[in-house]
């Protein structure tokens, strides 16, 4: 049991790409990967700095979270992942940023409504945020707890058509059917929050499109309808 | 008929420059040309990554945007551009972008009133914002009656004189006399609509220029009288 | 009677470096600068673009404005450039720019409080902001009686402890010993106009410094008994 | 007696690197070491651009701030230096910075509550901001009074795990082991500040985070039983 070579430089790759991207300054994102079949998850050591990272440094572990290749310590937040990989079947890849404003919305633990096209083009309503973490929750098994949080937000939402998640006064976890699609999505999560913060600043009462407007965007786009983009 | 070797260059070259100017991110953004004289548009194919973009993918229609040349899809918004380029006799190029600001006011659904002289310098008045499409318009030639409802907000406006629009809750559309010039309305309509953005939020009563410094200001650059830039 | 090639450079010079500290985009500013001995005033062409101004380009006129060398139209906000050389007897180098938050500032019509060291550093006390022109003043020799308009605000403030004015609706002008400070000055303007714009909009009601403070730092850098930088 | 090489590269690089980083624009900003065994301080010389630095032009002084090597003058920023190295016995380096956001703060003379993780990863609690000098606290021995009221305001405040304060009216000061860390303490504090702006401009009610999450994120990457990063 042994992740490709291929999944390895893809992790890499987006992991890296969230600095180029300024999505994740310093040391502060995660990039991770699943391979179903095997049932292995590819992510970033913890705490290294992105221009240091090589295909090679990256930490191989069950659907538990438990290292199975790789001398380094995975990334802090791999519980997170993990829960999210076991309970949305089929996600790809994942990524985790404190890219600024998609942050300040979960600072401030507001969701993001739909108050442009922009928006509905890659999330198919409100940007979901989760609730506090208990006490008791923070105190044992805090990032397995994250994950957890995130999943019950999830009740009644398809991951698949909201590819994003704000974590009360944390941050964003994103994801996709693979992990270059999870960097993408962070992308649009954050200029969609920079778009929301400006609105809401010129105009505290701005209110959210209509829903034909919504699923008009989003289903040009996306699903069996979409006709947007180049016939494969 | 088909579309010249140089319109084709300099649709292709505008679209990439929008991007290099940062005015569209991602795919978040089109340029498009129009040949009077034949009848012909020209137009980036949908979905395309911009540092991909070859003169040569360039799709070309007719005033209805029917396909009469090119492989590809044009880009999904063509049928607003057409529409434009069939009212607004005088223009020559389109360009539409989701830039950060000026898609802030259009998602706030608010008018940019000139409240300085760069903006004076561009535009001659208010930059308008189209009502929002009814739930009929939306669900059927939704890219269409984009640009019937740009139409019918310029109702006693003079596209010459106001080379932008804001469409409600989507983003803006900028034109011109060629596709280069309309890619300047662009940026200048970014610039305005920052400096606009951070005087609302420093002051939200900050009022409207005087007619007098407006008129001076648009009159020293544009038509018979202008005295700003070289003679030709 | 002729400009100097050192003086052109510096003009022209200045004019490219306002452009790549972002300070005037497009072509948004100009600078000058005055040779006293002579009577010559150095400015930019109208309407070129940075990157294609040479030295030789630059137009050279009297103190009241009128061509002495040069081929080309001169920047069409000179006859401001020359009021102000006229009445403030000192200053050897004016640059106007339309840089982002003085230029904020100067919409909202609001004088730039010191609410900082940063500030006090540079410009002794509030920057003041003219009244707007009457209709009849904007009719009929504009930019002159925009100078005029500045000049009227310094009665009782030394232009060479207040280095930069807000032209109401409009942008800023700076000025300094000599261009290239001026240019400076206008650097230290958008950085401390930016400062007091985020200061504002986290706390509208933020005090400027005390008096003591304000004298503390401008005399620190400015005047007799300055301490910082190293003795010439 | 006398600085080491290393560590007056180390200085030199620093302060270069708060201009690379943004962190200090024009010269406003200075970076400091102290070598605790031989009671000496290297600090950046007064007024002089950062591409211009070089090792050799570090000067040293004693724990009094008494020039011991070097020609040129010390940072006017000195006294707070010293006095700071004097009162916080396990710190190596400083550094001062006019960052944007944390000077914003300090202008409106707020602290800055912890918002998020992004806070609780580098500080532990509210970052303080000292109280206005008097004014003979300004006229005499302005920049000792200015480091004996970091101090003052640190009663009670562990500078290990509060590695940035507010000076009202003015800027930050940053610190750490090392020099390098005090640098990226000033990265953290001035990302942080930006996030805590746009936080509270979204929501001027924005509310703290619980005590509970502020330890678990500073102690997962601080101190005895921390797990963030590799092992050493």
């Amino acid at each position: 049991m042994s992740a490709s070579r291929a999944l390895r430089e893809a992790v890499c790759e987006a992991n890296i790409e969230l600095f180029r991207r300024g999505l994740a300054r310093f040391t502060f994102g995660n990039a991770s990967a699943v391979d179903r079949e095997q049932g292995l998850i590819v992510i970033k050591p913890s705490g290294v700095a992105y221009d240091k990272l090589t295909p090679a440094m990256m930490v191989v572990t069950d659907m538990q979270g438990r290292v199975v290749e790789g001398t380094m310590r995975p990334s802090s937040d791999l519980p997170t992942h993990a829960a999210l990989f076991r309970a949305f079947k089929r996600i790809g890849g994942i990524v985790h940023t404190h890219s600024m404003f998609a942050t300040v919305f979960a600072q401030a633990r507001l969701e993001i409504p739909c108050l442009g096209t922009t928006h509905a083009d890659y999330f198919h309503g409100t940007i979901p945020c989760t609730k506090p973490l208990t006490k008791a929750e923070i105190a044992k098994d805090y990032e397995l707890n994250t994950g957890t949080a995130i999943v019950r937000r999830f009740k009644g939402l398809d991951p698949a058509t909201m590819p994003a998640v704000l974590v009360a006064n944390h941050a964003s976890f994103c994801w996709g059917p693979d992990v270059t699609a999870a960097t993408d999505n962070a992308s649009y999560l954050e200029e969609v929050a920079t778009m929301a913060h400006h609105t809401r600043t010129l105009d505290p009462k701005a209110k959210p499109v209509a829903a034909a407007l919504l699923d008009k965007h989003f289903l040009r786009k996306h699903g069996r309808d979409a006709y947007y983009g180049q016939t494969k």
